[in-house]
């Protein structure tokens, strides 16, 4: 493994081979170059999910093909939360850290997909979403995720690696919308169209005690500018659904490494092992149980996309947390990290719809647009007329 | 239980109440009745999944109580094929049988439902499909079914009895295409469309030795008609799904009724029963493989419809079998019932595709017309524009 031209100090890279997988010449991509998230599997190119234990073989990556196909170039596979179960970066090789801090988190699981795309080292990253991870590093590291419609056909998350089955989407991050954008039109074939937000109903759920100020005041901040807009701001409700979530991801996890967990001491890091543990002792009928609510959940979230055309959400609670801090201070209390973080994220992932995350005018804080089930061209449109006029649509091309 | 004015000579009805619940006044689907499967939930209603076992409570049912806003009245709970878990509509209080000829089968699972719509006694009736109960009932009762996308918020399953989480739909069948294609835009508040024939890319998927001739020759006549109005037809090709199918439904199910499971004969008939303990035994790692193999079928139904805009298929392999007819004698040779009947049916509930099922010119045959991922509103729009001129759109309402 060499990292031939760039520094890598925030340990975001997996892998850099000597030269990367180029684009088939006049795609539409072309000119464009991505990191992969090491989940996923590129022929001839090693696959750890940032893990030393053994794990499955996804397979080949439908996704990366295609992107090469379309003409963008693959630069090599980045590292993520040890197989994906977590949110802040820390695995089997060291953790990845914050790109502009090295004392803060980056955000997981797709840590370095962020980091290298927050440091211009890629134009886009592939990453993967099963309860915030690429809408949580999105913004902590400032820049832009996108997490389509569970099994949207143009994100296929075949050959990747899994850790719940139900609830993994593939996607991309980018430092702007307009990049997400270009990639999302050239797999789909079709023209994402800028939406105007007058007269929209944006549900604003932003619970206030699972907040600190800076989000609290972000997060309006944002709903402001979209009042500006002509948007009509109404606030909603929606309940913590990680009764459903935890048993879901954590049983299904446990089945992708059913192998692994025979052993005594697989590899993972005793934190992942802890989790793997518990997912395999849960009962069939606690994970009936589970997905039972999660059929509430989904109840809930389609009545609210009822009442409103899109939600505005926070999607990270705190500004990026320091390395090691298990807990967070919220407007409620002192909270830990990861349910003050999943509380938030985990719903759209649980649940399929549609998320783009977008930074607010805070530093490394970002917001959530939510859309409704498939209607991801205009949740995008949406997002797309948020950005300058000087980053037009057509420019970059 | 009374029956106050309808005879039930195939045991098609498991609850009428005295009186309908009526739906609202002045809705988009007043003057429309419908039936409901015996798996949703409806308050001051019982519920049985037709058997005699104990199950879950799920509940009341949304989408129930949507439609009685719209304006539709819901008439009373039609007999499934015990807990939804089979094709034929046996159960546990007798059988349903085919409303022309008792002694065939009316399909299912969605058995009463198909009955009493075929038998004009509501105008649509709701089902649900897991593995086809929506498709194989209607093909071989007549009629026309629909299966949305999975997870369509507009067809929602709250407070509907599991079968699988990963595969159940709910959705409607109805005598004509018009009829579906009234409640889904009420449901969505969005007009379909009728959608031209003429140059579309439509993918044959009719694998020959899987059909008999009758079968064969219904759905050649099919794709001719399509031909004629100008479509392109191709030869699609797409592997058997019930390596994933099986062991994912049987697992899931098991964890659904984990309760009963426990007591030693908890009154499910014996090949019910025998399924249920299947799905208990199977290990983590048999249903993981099981998703591995899901997530690659998936991949290749995303690539046959990037290549065709529609696919046509049988939705059955023969017509109506006799009750108790345990195998079909297809061009390929005998085979058992179930494996001929999911192999063509079971892909689009797996992998979530959005299916429509329409009678054939030969009796008691359907054929299925599939769509991508989330175009529910233009596949609808393709077989309304198949209906007869006389049966326009804007003429019931």
């Amino acid at each position: 493994m060499t990292f031939p031209d760039l520094p890598d100090s925030q340990r975001a890279w997996a892998y850099r081979p000597a030269s990367p997988l180029s684009g088939q010449p006049g795609g539409p991509l072309a000119g464009l170059t991505f990191s992969v998230k090491d989940l996923y599997g590129v022929a001839g190119w090693p696959l750890t999910a940032s893990t030393r234990a053994p794990v499955p073989d996804p397979g080949e990556s439908v996704l990366v093909r295609r992107l090469i196909e379309l003409g963008a170039s693959a630069v090599g596979k980045t590292h993520l939360h040890e197989i994906a179960l977590g949110i802040t970066g820390m695995n089997g090789f060291g953790g990845t850290t914050h790109p502009f801090d090295p004392e803060w988190v980056p955000g997981g699981s797709s840590s370095g997909a962020a980091v290298s795309v927050a440091l211009g080292q890629v134009d886009f990253a592939l990453g993967t979403d099963t309860g915030g991870s690429i809408r949580v590093p999105a913004a902590w590291c400032g820049v832009a995720g996108y997490k389509p419609t569970k099994d949207h056909p143009a994100w296929s998350t075949e050959g990747v690696l899994p850790l719940s089955w139900t609830c993994d989407h593939a996607g991309p991050l980018a430092r702007d919308v307009r990049t997400l954008v270009r990639v999302h039109e050239a797999l789909t074939g079709r023209e994402v169209v800028r939406q105007e937000w007058v007269g929209l109903r944006v549900g604003l759920w932003l619970p206030d005690g699972w907040v600190d100020d800076t989000v609290l005041g972000a997060v309006q901040g944002f709903a402001a500018q979209l009042e500006g807009l002509g948007a009509r701001l109404e606030d909603a409700d929606f309940p913590e659904v990680l009764d459903a979530y935890s048993p879901i991801v954590l049983s299904e996890a446990a089945q992708v490494h059913a192998q692994a967990l025979e052993q005594d001491d697989p590899g993972f890091t005793p934190f992942t092992l802890g989790l793997l543990r518990q997912g395999r002792k849960l009962t069939q009928a606690e994970v009936g149980a589970a997905h039972q609510r999660r059929a509430a959940y989904r109840a809930k979230l389609d009545a609210l996309l009822t009442r409103h055309d899109v939600l505005l959400a926070p999607a990270v609670p705190t500004p990026p947390p320091l390395i090691g801090q298990e807990d967070v201070d919220l407007r409620e209390g002192r909270t830990p990290l990861r349910r003050a973080v999943l509380r938030l994220t985990a719903p759209f992932s649980l649940l399929g719809a549609p998320t783009v995350a977008l930074p607010s005018s805070s530093p490394f804080v970002g917001v959530q647009l939510v859309g409704r089930h498939g209607e991801d061209d205009r949740l995008l449109g949406l997002a797309l007329s948020l950005e300058g006029q000087t980053a037009r649509h057509d420019e970059g091309a």
